[in-house]
């Protein structure tokens, strides 16, 4: 059994419940058996049973569970770099979506490329990902808008979970916006959604979950509780898009659908803030899309202190958040939203995995997880999450093997 | 004459005046003998006399002059990443610093560390800005506050401008904060640093610039008054830290003392906004500070549309700016600051120049300038600030010779 010594500082994330409660272990170690934790806990406390074999050096690090991005829109062709200088001069997101821009340019591009290129895509960005430390990321079709293109977008990503060495989670956002073709007939496109997407998308396997934008210039309440009505009859959990652009009681309705994530929230409202708690549902946050739409941040701290767990993931998509630097969004929940370094790494670990239906199998260093951690060049994660640079990730290891970077010993 | 060929887009900034204007070249060559550059243009006029010798493949990359970071305080004992969560937790900055944090804090970590072991700290951050296609970078004293240690970091500054490869621009910031021991008599710290330390500087030449934190808490406009007369005797040119936690007519004072740059500006007023056009001052905006504060950004669109030049810099230090990851603040300035991708580089490179003093030498590519350059994995600036990746630089060039990364051909 392999095992990790001279841990500088061990974050385990092993607690269901408290924000900051991310398990610290100063001078810890580490153990595991093939894919999965057998032990963690003070270096001195270490069994003997697990000292015999040599020992991987962490070399006084701060160790983490594999991060894990629970929003991302992983797969797409084209990027809108154009879209990014027009806001800053002014346009807005909904104005250049208006115009043929936004997300339905994304859908030109993304039917234009096979499944081989944007498979090669994806896996590139997924790479860098990984050196970042991630190890677990929820993906989102979406850019397809058609029954063959969703397919092939959530084909691409059952490719690359095959292939690792990242966990990908599948979602079907077949419901991101209304077609050009269909513009002159939304209720056909939802039919569409419910009649044949998703029936398709379950039949093969293809998600784990069922995903909808519920915004001005997307989707309605009502249309998404269309969607996740026949989601969930298929065996597809909901998580939703609310709240983002304005507030219009999208967290209300992720509470009643049960959905398991509320995702955005800049605008939530009070009563909003009281429903997810209730339903237990998790606020994820996206604070990459907060800063390139210049807005006001989510109420973090009004959800945490309400009870809701609050995940940060990256939103990584070509408009609104092009960037899948996941530590920097960590830095920008803490600097803007106001959640400590603790409360961040939670957010990217044990309740992000909550968010993606993985909770205590990802996300958490204890017996029986996944033997997913990142080793980071920081004292702590204060420190990590304080000190902001390209990336303080040294190694990155999944399911006990290492995957980026090298450990000596290992 | 090596020459740097396939350039998918350069981007010179050889021009003097308009932010916006960054003189893209698409399908461009870049010609340099020794360490200067020769000619730089589209790659269809390329002179015959140049194309003898080999040349080096920019891969059809972006290729931007290399960064200049106008505002750092680089070497310094210590972090402070508890005053992160701290302030997240909701202390002021200011309630920190009265308790004997903040700034007095890394003073004392500073003062205990050896002139070999600051340099060995600043050399390393100065390794991995670099990296990052980052070749000049001013430096600020201001962590010692007592003439020995002030020495010391400005002689730091000096060795690792000597050793390069940076290129480093030193600035005596001795009125940081009354330091402790003077509390009780500010007028004699003041008296320390016009009688003693300035002039003990400009004897051995260790600074170019004398700086000034105007500030409550900090010092005066009196006191600075003071301070950039003797430092403009001595022939050291001002820069000012103004308008950063309150609005205090510091912008103005900058222009009364003919500083070349004033700098952070959040809270700047509209008549300080009208003194910094007409006294030429360069704006330097330091959106890291910003961000890390949880401030209103400064008013940038404003001060570039009255015909301020605006600079973009980190700010690097342990407290408030706790990264010297430039193109990120680059990315920040165009999110928050509403600075499109061209103003934000120009911001970065020949505006940054000018307020250290070296418009013309560093921060553009025209004939006489110096070769100093960046390879950036993007097919255009818009691109490059938009997709915030952990680093988009495949190599630095630094007077003609790659100091990171590698070129073909090279």
């Amino acid at each position: 059994m392999p095992r990790l010594e001279n841990i500088g500082c061990l974050a385990t994330c092993a607690s269901p419940s408290q924000q900051d409660d991310i398990g610290l272990v100063r001078d810890a170690a580490l153990v595991w058996r093939d894919d999965l934790v057998r032990w963690a806990g003070p270096a001195a406390a270490l069994p003997p049973e697990y000292l015999e074999e040599p020992a991987w050096d962490a070399g006084g690090r701060l160790v983490i569970p594999g991060l894990v991005d629970a929003h991302t829109h992983l797969a797409f062709g084209g990027w809108r770099a154009g879209e990014f200088a027009d806001r800053i001069r002014g346009r807005g997101y909904l104005e250049i979506a208006a115009d043929g821009g936004g997300i339905a340019s994304t859908v030109r591009a993304t039917r234009a490329l096979d499944e081989a290129t944007l498979l090669q895509r994806a896996g590139r960005f997924l790479s860098e990902m990984v050196s970042l430390g991630i190890t677990t990321v929820e993906a989102k079709s979406g850019y397809g808008l058609d029954l063959e293109t969703e397919l092939t977008l959530l084909r691409v990503y059952r490719r690359l979970d095959k292939r690792g060495p990242a966990r990908i989670v599948p979602t079907c956002l077949a419901a991101h916006v209304v077609p050009r073709e269909w513009a002159a007939d939304r209720a056909g496109y939802v039919d569409l959604v419910v009649d044949e997407i998703l029936p398709a998308v379950a039949a093969e396997g293809l998600a784990d979950f069922v995903d909808v934008f519920v915004e001005d210039g997307a989707f309605s309440a009502d249309e998404a509780r269309r969607i996740c009505a026949r989601g969930r009859a298929l065996g597809l959990r909901a998580k939703l898009h609310v709240d983002q652009l304005s507030g219009g009681g999208g967290a209300e309705l992720a509470a009643e659908v049960e959905a398991v994530s509320a995702d955005h929230l800049e605008c939530v409202s009070e009563a909003g803030i009281a429903a997810l708690a209730e339903a237990r549902v998790v606020a994820v946050t996206l604070p990459l899309a907060t800063l390139y739409l210049d807005q006001a941040p989510p109420p973090a701290r009004a959800l945490i202190d309400a009870g809701v767990a609050v995940a940060v993931a990256s939103d990584f998509n070509p408009g609104t958040a092009p960037s899948y630097h996941l530590p920097f969004a960590l830095t920008l929940a803490c600097a803007r939203q106001r959640m400590t370094p603790a409360e961040a790494l939670k957010g990217a670990t044990r309740y992000a995995a909550r968010a993606v239906g993985l909770e205590g199998t990802v996300g958490s260093l204890q017996p029986g997880a996944a033997a997913d951690f990142a080793l980071i060049d920081a004292p702590d994660v204060e420190h990590w999450l304080y000190h902001l640079r390209p990336n303080a990730c040294t190694a990155t290891v999944i399911g006990g093997t290492v995957r980026y970077g090298t450990v000596p010993g290992a």
